[in-house]
């Protein structure tokens, strides 16, 4: 099933289920009022959400408008934020911003941080900085939501904890990114609120778009209206999200309701900004401007700033954006 | 007041109210199931809970013994854990076991790092590790919980924020603590699943043991019977809760039930294990060793293995544990 989180002025929100074409929803308040409440029991919770879907999808219940703007993100707040590193193409485009050292290493296990999770942002939720000068930029990534994962997990076990997927937007803040790694503790500053696409689905009902524990789509990522990339999911990602969560799972366990994000979707190519409208481009602006200073000797591609709006979609081949969008404007705090 | 939240097969656990004298407790349920629920609603239930804790206290209401055994920690699960190093001689004791370079920077700045949140251990629940090679460590610390947080808060407002006080065991694998920060995004596997005392209390109920944003009271630790310290929370706190959690939301708000971590307790002396019954010592064995090799040339005390057991206390001159005991034993995975 496809399911979202609707705002109600609780920090929760409330659990709906979507219907196929992302059209309808319903309140799921009867099984699970929240989805972390669904999470938390999940096998007796998701076969009801599942039955609740197929009625809607039926027409045997109306429902009401779906309106994404008054999503939040599927979890507003979750226990837990891992992000991987998936793509070792984006580690090799990007690898002289960050202060991480052992490429030999990372190809042998994935790199993975822990994320903020107390305040995820909604799918339409401005980027707020606290000044215009820390270049601002995205991460167009998949990310997956688990049930409970034992210390010591295998592939096998890590992969049937996989709920639910959707997309997200790992915000970053490139300036703080070297004095996050290199000085400090780890990814801290430069690692603000993370944004989630409004629906998160059932991996069953993304067919053939998910397997071998990959999201096989086309993340389409706009700038101002202008197209920056639609790398593909599915295409170099070297550690699956059965990979990441083992890798998580080494030295603890897991909590039902952890999002696992695959980092950075980064296909090969040597294209710069602007792309042909079937180009592969970026996910990220980084990328884009590490392309640019090999090509041109600087780079010319921008970091947000204040008024930019970042645009966000899984695609499948008929351009339907299979998660709904992430739709952000980047804001100062002071304004 | 002093809450606790006792184990009742649900994530979250159950919400009590516990006497001055940590003898007794009685339910909350009907002001908040859940520490959580308290914190969403803190304005509200706070006054509530006063109450409820006046009258046990007075004795117009029974209760029901309370079992430090029973305890979960009081969020068996939180949003966010945050982790900072208040004490600069932590730092410069064992800055050369870690990654971490800016001696400088570390002055003006706290460090501080995102850990994981989604399974907080029980006061007495064992210390799991997967192998026993892993250098395994304990860290005794003061923690607080806040309300919500706005993005580049004021020392005045992160203050203001402070809702309860307690102290924890930051559990740390050494040996994989290089390994995190070298070679990757920041500590994640060295950092385990972290253990919190049975009580959290307000500070108004800590008296003069709550001033300046800082704890004044003896955190002691032994192991396996054996004192190992009791450094002074208050002493040699270069950084103060308030300026921890300014630290934290420099680039984002953070959100009600955040936890933050105060760091490693180190005061200054030239003591090595075994020290004196009125010595200060160590609230961690990396020092401990530390100070063992500018002595002796080596370090001499082994970290934990299995079997072990720890036990950290904050003590009045009275020598009442304040938060009732963390009591870990070391626990194989495998066994």
């Amino acid at each position: 099933m496809k399911l979202a989180t609707l705002r109600n002025g609780r920090p929760d929100g409330q659990l709906v289920v979507v219907s196929a074409d992302l059209e309808r929803c319903v309140s799921a308040g009867r099984i699970a009022p929240t989805l972390q409440a669904a999470l938390d029991d999940w096998d007796r919770a998701a076969p009801s959400l599942a039955e609740l879907a197929a009625r809607l999808d039926e027409g045997a219940i109306a429902g009401q408008a779906f309106d994404p703007a008054a999503a939040e993100a599927p979890l507003p707040r979750a226990y837990q934020w891992i992000d991987g590193s998936g793509y070792m193409n984006h580690l090799e485009r990007v690898r002289s911003l960050k202060g991480s050292k052992d490429e030999e290493l990372q190809s042998i296990r994935p790199l993975i941080y822990q994320g903020g999770s107390d305040l995820l942002s909604a799918p339409t939720a401005p980027i707020v900085v606290p000044s215009d000068d820390l270049a601002l930029d995205f991460e167009a990534e998949v990310g997956v939501v688990i049930g409970p994962v034992p210390m010591g997990a295998t592939r096998q076990q890590a992969a049937a904890a996989i709920r639910l997927v959707t997309i997200l937007n790992d915000v970053s803040l490139r300036r703080l990114v070297a004095d996050d790694l290199q000085n400090g503790f780890g990814f801290f500053h430069a690692k603000p609120s993370t944004a989630f696409a409004p629906i998160v689905m059932t991996p069953d009902r993304l067919g053939g778009h998910w397997r071998d524990n990959r999201l096989h789509l086309k993340l389409r990522v706009q700038v101002n209206g202008t197209l920056y990339g639609q790398p593909d999911a599915g295409v170099g990602m070297h550690f699956d999200f059965a990979d990441l969560i083992v890798e998580a799972a080494r030295t603890r366990g897991l909590g039902a309701g952890t999002i696992i994000g695959g980092g950075t979707v980064s296909n090969p190519h040597d294209e710069t900004l602007p792309i042909k409208r079937d180009g592969i481009g970026f996910a990220c602006i980084a990328e884009a401007r590490t392309a640019e200073k090999a090509k041109y000797g600087r780079a010319r591609t921008p970091f947000l700033k204040p008024g930019d709006r970042v645009r966000i979609a899984a695609v499948d081949s008929e351009g339907h954006s299979v998660f709904g969008d992430i739709d952000q404007v980047v804001a100062l705090l002071s304004d």
